[in-house]
């Protein structure tokens, strides 16, 4: 299917997905998140087409979220790293899982556990807020048109739904 | 291009992308979290194909995140909402738009406001420990194989990453 212009959206979410959105990158980002550094490593892990994560890959390079170095053991050899911009990444895999184990996943059956070695329990993300750290509940939220909002192709109404007057 | 069988991978990413990965989903749920509720709605606001929000509605009904009923207003009407189980979905929302503001918007423009009614503030989702609520930093964090993990398509490898032996 042709990648629709979510990138020329007034949307995080939209811009979001046109970086990140394709089949594949982001088992490719797990992978790199669980330390996989070479290409034929994550190839095999994903069963993926090369000529696919060859194109994913370089999506990710180009948006600045992974870098590509030499190989420390092996100067004709590359290795692939997240960037800062890359790792920062992690709440979106982290809730994705969450809500995977949780909807997805046989009780007690959840395929990676993710141990939180703060207080040395079994964890799961849930969502706190920025300022003041308490969790955020869904209902807690109120979500308005913010300064970069517009009316346009893939927000064309949703602006009237947050209490802007187009 | 073809879907992948996500389904069958032994990974909760893998599996929630396999219901909401798709091009246009978690748009189509955006605007079902703010409020629309009719076909025509977010067909306008999107500008997607009405055979292509269609399918993408199906793909939800189907996976239970998503009911369809008669309009209150309107007999021969239909309306969409969220279940709980799409509703629980919030925190892979919250966790891509809090990417997009800081990492593809300009500063202050972001194009939604999230307020965090319990402190008032303008906020941004952080993961935090669903155990003792501290913040979850990516550093704090150790990922094992859990006891539905198994090396298969998809996951042939990543387990030895996660201290887990084939």
């Amino acid at each position: 299917m042709e990648k629709p212009g979510f990138a020329d959206f007034s949307c995080s979410i939209a811009r979001t997905l046109d970086v990140i959105g394709e089949w594949w990158t982001l088992l490719v980002l797990r992978d790199l998140f669980a330390g996989m550094e070479r290409f034929d490593d994550i190839q095999q892990d994903l069963g993926i087409a090369t000529n696919m994560l060859a194109a994913r890959l370089k999506r990710l390079l180009d948006a600045g979220l992974v870098e590509r170095e030499v190989a420390p053991d092996d100067g004709r050899a590359r290795v692939y790293r997240l960037t800062a911009r890359g790792r920062d990444l992690y709440p979106v895999l982290l809730s994705l899982m969450a809500w995977g184990d949780k909807w997805l996943a046989q009780p007690g059956e959840q395929p990676v556990l993710v141990v939180h070695q703060g207080c040395g329990k079994v964890t799961a993300a849930v969502p706190a807020c920025s300022v003041c750290g308490e969790p955020l509940d869904l209902g807690d939220l109120k979500f308005q048109a913010g300064p970069g909002g517009r009316a346009g192709p893939g927000t064309a109404r949703v602006g009237r739904y947050l209490g802007h007057e187009d």
